[in-house]
């Protein structure tokens, strides 16, 4: 019964004899060819996206300066030496006009210096007596005027792959007038969904994968094109998958497991090619990878059962959504550094995702990695994730928390 | 030139007399009557949004227990005594059948268990030969079967106020079958844009603090609904303040400051109430707060300087953002806590929000906060909130770091 080509053995009935690790999985993950094609968006709407690595640097702004604060438009010379001590006067000038020695204009934040001034002075370093401006403070060139410069040297920054653009970075491009920038276009996904196992006559129980991956997939940048449930036999499954449409990734949940109707091992096996069954894993240990169709699509199996199907997510098929969106494949939950509460039991030889809850910068296990449902994930506000190697941690040990982010984020302390 | 009933002065040409401190302003916003009503959404839609602090818990679920494994559904009792020693024979059944003593029947994760069956047996503790289940290990009542009870009980975590509701939550009320649940509306936000100020027959700049603030408002689970760009005379911002729609806040950005046109805060005053302008913040110092129009629709005026538009949305709006939509007012940032590279100034009796640049766990400031651009909020991977009571922090100092990190819950819209 085993798989042609050394592939994965038929698990059904007999369990996995062994099971990939996560580095194997990590291996096979950053071989997918990656990212998907750039397309143009505009400024506006590149929030969330990841910039193509070489942005073109847009041309030099207008010539001219411009005010960075409200206040007295001057040249910075004719305040060389004003002091609260010996004030020095300037001529009010009308705004717009070229600014004469010894002149000085009002101008508001974000107006064009008039011609000639190369300085703002604040309202409170001059006062206004009858048609002049006692200054009482000194000014050099620049001040008070915007820099151009650090906009355009920050959108190197922005440069830097891997990082999706926040809303100051979106901002930024607006700001500098690029038009519209290549991204990296978002991944199609296609979710090809088993359905819940229902009693003969009983009524469908509901669809909870789709919902919670859609979400997740968001999350991370890509988005859910297409949905088919109901695919719980080998033939309909493997026609859907050597029929990916444009697809950029497959994700295929449930029957994966080792019941005689686990047949989706099977059907990428006969759409394509089955990489990996069983992942070292707990829960999702029932996870697979493979690819499928003439373009061979890469395909990522998940377990049905929601719990496993989340973790196999965050620990698995996330890496390849965020790969092939630009984004960096690590997890992108924040990381925070807490002391366990109590001790933290985990399984030898797989990698165990464990929900814990944070209560006063301590962190509680507040559940089973085998309960098959969400409850465990619901109540937790992270997740501890245990080497293959480590049996657990003991009371008192540093772990990193991963915060299933959403808000709050719990502070972990207030400023001296 | 007093405004009357004692509010805030008329600062322009003048600068601030005094500012309100941000204690102040979180006053005035906890007054603010909230939070938006309720309305209900399909738990497939819920990502995102925060659950009215009552949610119906459901009606228990159908009778009849459910495989949380694969495996073989029995009757524990008959396990009781079996080891590798001394395995115990079963009589293997049809699926489905009604299960008799002392019989055994294939059953999937996820499946309703056979009449009489109270566990599963894992594939592992049995070995089928011929027609008979040979059992090696004994198994508890209940023992690989789902247990509704914890999915029910974590319920009463979703309905904790102020969370905004994760993949995982959302995929719960899916789970329980609970249909549309009863959620916090989106906050409507109106934009009040004065525009960026052009030389006279110039072009104008592009509209910087729209995109901005829609991402924004997004982030904090807001809706931009309405956006009026060019409002830069006392009357037409006046008129657009008096009539808010059906808008629950309003953002008027630009025009805040001490310059001859910085009009907004006399045009709240036309059309409601101005109840601060001016805050010990930096940037964003010439912010305020108000009501305006006949329902007294909250105000908050913004800078227009997009560094300190940013800012101020931060500490102020963003607030008022979250508060009406039923979240935690705190700020949503992920926080950590690092030791300052090199010392970080700021000024006393202002809160100061520094830039700065996280590297090998230390932060390194990276801006200043009074330049006018979005330069340093983009470099940055976060910022240090100093109180107004601090001149800074010295090196080595630790600091809580506010991540400007992106953790967008994007609509993950309807199944396609």
């Amino acid at each position: 019964m085993s798989a042609p080509g050394g592939g994965p053995e038929d698990v059904r009935l007999r369990g996995f004899s062994e099971r990939a690790s996560l580095e194997e999985v990590a291996r096979w993950i950053a071989a997918v060819p990656a990212p998907c094609p750039i397309e143009a968006v505009a400024g506006a709407d590149a929030c969330g996206r990841v910039l193509a690595p070489r942005v073109p640097i847009p041309p030099a702004p207008p010539a001219g300066l411009r005010a960075a604060e409200d206040g007295w438009a001057v040249r910075a010379a004719d305040t060389v030496g004003a002091s609260g001590y010996g004030p020095l006067p300037l001529a009010v000038r009308a705004p717009g006009a070229p600014l004469g020695p010894a002149g000085a204009a009002l101008v508001a934040a974000g107006a064009p210096l008039p011609e000639g001034a190369d300085a703002v002075l604040p309202f409170a370093a001059a006062e206004a007596v009858a048609g002049s401006l006692e200054v009482s403070t000194a000014v050099a060139p620049g001040s008070g005027v915007e820099q151009p410069e650090p906009e355009r040297r920050a959108l190197d920054v922005l440069a830097r792959a891997g990082r999706p653009l926040r809303p100051q970075d979106a901002a930024l491009l607006v700001a500098l007038g690029l038009g519209p920038v290549p991204v990296v276009r978002r991944p199609r996904v296609r979710l090809l969904l088993a359905g819940a196992k229902a009693a003969p006559g009983a009524a469908s129980p509901p669809d909870v994968d789709g919902p919670l991956l859609r979400a997740l997939v968001a999350r991370d940048g890509g988005e859910v094109v297409a949905e088919t449930t109901g695919l719980a036999e080998r033939g309909a499954l493997a026609a859907a998958l050597a029929a990916p449409g444009d697809a950029d990734l497959i994700l295929v949940v449930g029957r994966t497991g080792t019941g005689p109707d686990d047949v989706a091992p099977l059907a990428v096996g006969d759409a394509g090619t089955l990489a990996i069954h069983g992942v070292a894993l707990r829960p999702g240990g029932s996870a697979g990878l493979g690819t499928a169709g003439p373009g061979a699509v890469p395909v990522a199996l998940l377990p049905g059962a929601p719990g496993a199907c989340l973790a196999a997510y965050e620990l698995i098929a996330g890496a390849l959504v965020r790969r092939l969106g630009g984004r960096a494949v690590a997890l992108p939950h924040p990381a925070v550094a807490a002391e366990l509460g109590r001790k933290l039991v985990s399984a030898i030889g797989v990698v165990d995702v464990c929900p814990v809850v944070l209560a006063d910068g301590r962190a509680e296990p507040c559940g089973d990695p085998d309960a098959p449902g969400l409850a465990p994930a619901v109540r937790a506000d992270g997740f501890v994730v245990v080497p293959a190697e480590l049996e657990g941690h003991g009371p008192g040990a540093q772990v990193t928390v991963r915060l299933h982010a959403l808000l709050p984020f719990p502070d972990p302390g207030a400023p001296p």
